[in-house]
């Protein structure tokens, strides 16, 4: 039978088993045969799928994994039970029931840009431990410098302005959006949509409104004014649900009247049409009475290509909001192709065996 | 601060905290302006990047998710104190700590075929209430849905051969390795190489070696026979690690000797180099001695194009290890020029507004 269901999938009382049951087979093997020297294996990445360096990201994780696993008894019952192919023994079982890594581990910090084939952790001990974490590893630093990278790149693109992750609902799984935003914030963007991640890694979090708020009310400008009433100081209106250049009218009409009551309208959001034509005309009619403050923010499945189009060609965009493309790493996009592979085909592989030692 | 580290992210009592900001200041503003309509809204895919159809999956964990969603003391505690852009107020935040849905899902089963601008899901309740899990319920379903379809297409081009599930070291995050492995037992695949997938799923999980088992020993031959006497009845053998033909007529040697034991070589798998003329090579070598029920699986950054080459040409292969472009999804890969991005762009959307309801 299944477990029920249930949202957290990895739990500290079951990680032992987010493993390729290939890292235990092999184990078992090695313990038969009294294979176990200390070796050294390096998690690099041989070539950077875009562009000439990463962002490292995601030790943290790797850390944590590795200071605590434990197989527990109930860990160690199941594999037993499964009948996996191929099976398990008592006496492997038994190795594993004691396991604790008491290897070393060297890293670059996070952050830390690095290049290709350049290891970004060096791990020795025992071989049939260091091999253990392998998928656990391989997963966590994959994605998140992956998403670190992208992020830089985007955050280049931009030229100084500010980048959002909004990148959950595209994401993939609900630990790859927080890792995503955790990532993200690492390769240098102001924050995230998603509240959880703004919880665990104490980064700024923001949101506006969707356009069903919008179609949710006799009008676009009734909807304004709803928002602005709620939030007097942070108000960010969606522009783009029926015709931006009219929405754009109705939001300096909102603006106006929260100046006259001593407040600001901090900005509008475009997240639809030609970017490049609609943020001139936007802040055209902004300037024209008066409301400079009022800044411009973008989304709608940006990347770095085309971020660094629409600034190039003088876009006044004050800051973006970066989802899809973000939170998947270097996706490819089908309208430009440009981008590439989501995925960093980083490995950990054996680098050296220093001696033997009987298990 | 952030919080201490940890493994498992996402659990039972922080989940209503993964969503999107906007979806909590959206509520707020609904909730001063007293706007909470009966409300339908659909989830669907407007245009699927590859392929004319889907495989739905996911429903299990969105609906375990809305059945048992609420915000406890801290997180509302949190949500106030953590002065987000812009901030909660405590009228609204009474309301959520008094949340629960009571509105009605409808939804297609997961494992089947969809298409293009057809609800997976249709949810009815009050505006707030049901905007609340937007993201929720789109990162689950536009993630597994995505895999599930790849994964359908993998195995449609296996022509009835067996593919599992590689994937967990190049999927984005250890959420996604696990869901990864159900969305593809759904889409048709045998099986997974994570155990904690196995675990939660009851389904079948599978290990052979890595080329670090191989090329830790004095010879590949010695490296062979310590597997074989591990698992005599399960034995798979990696033959690429320095050349596979000489790999294959080692194999042999090892599975003639299992035949003078009783037992029985059942595969070997080739992860490198062109797979059409060395599963033909590999094949000829052990029939020239008998060895005919020896199974040759291959791996190696596979994805339906190539599987369907391989097959198409008469590659001898009989099953599949897919992991980077299945655990990823519609992956671009760009030795080939195949592929598309790796998200499924599904949304959300109000497609109804039925009555008006005071908050």
């Amino acid at each position: 039978m299944t477990k029920a269901p249930q949202s957290g999938l990895l739990t500290e009382s079951n990680m032992a088993l987010f493993a390729d049951y290939y890292e235990l087979t092999m184990g078992k093997a090695d313990f038969d045969s009294g294979n176990n020297a200390i070796c050294t294996e390096n998690y690099f990445v041989r070539s950077i799928p875009q562009g000439q360096y990463m962002i490292a990201a995601g030790l943290e994780q790797v850390i944590h994994y590795i200071l605590n696993l434990r197989f527990t008894d109930a860990d160690l019952k199941w594999l037993k039970e499964s009948k996996p192919t191929p099976d398990m023994s008592d006496n492997f079982l038994d190795y594993l029931r004691h396991f604790k890594f008491d290897g070393d581990v060297y890293a670059v910090p996070e952050g830390t840009p690095v290049f290709a084939n350049e290891p970004l952790i060096n791990v020795t001990g025992r071989s049939i431990d260091i091999q253990i974490f392998e998928t656990y590893l391989l997963n966590v630093m994959n994605f998140q410098t992956l998403i670190a990278t992208k992020t830089a790149r985007i955050v280049h693109a931009a030229r100084g302005r500010t980048c959002f992750d909004f990148g959950a609902r595209r994401a993939h799984g609900r630990d790859a959006g927080i890792l995503a935003a955790r990532a993200s914030f690492i390769g240098g963007a102001a924050g995230t949509s998603l509240v959880i991640a703004g919880q665990y890694f104490n980064i700024p979090y923001v949101g506006t409104t969707a356009h069903k708020f919008i179609m949710d009310r006799p009008s676009e400008l009734a909807a304004f004014r709803d928002y602005a009433k709620s939030f007097p100081h942070n108000t960010l209106l969606l522009i783009d649900t029926y015709d931006t250049v009219q929405g754009a009218r109705n939001a300096c009409i909102v603006g106006k009247e929260m100046q006259a009551r001593g407040e600001q309208l901090k900005g509008v959001r475009l997240d639809s049409g030609d970017l490049l034509a609609l943020s001139k005309a936007v802040r055209e009619i902004f300037d024209e009475v008066g409301l400079h403050d009022v800044q411009i923010f973008a989304s709608n499945d940006l990347d770095e290509f085309q971020i660094d189009r629409l600034l190039a060609s003088g876009a006044p965009i004050d800051g973006f909001g970066v989802g899809t493309r973000l939170a998947t790493g270097a996706n490819f996009n089908p309208l430009t192709g440009e981008g590439g592979p989501s995925a960093l085909p980083g490995v950990y592989k054996h680098v050296e065996r220093i001696e033997n030692e009987k298990v």
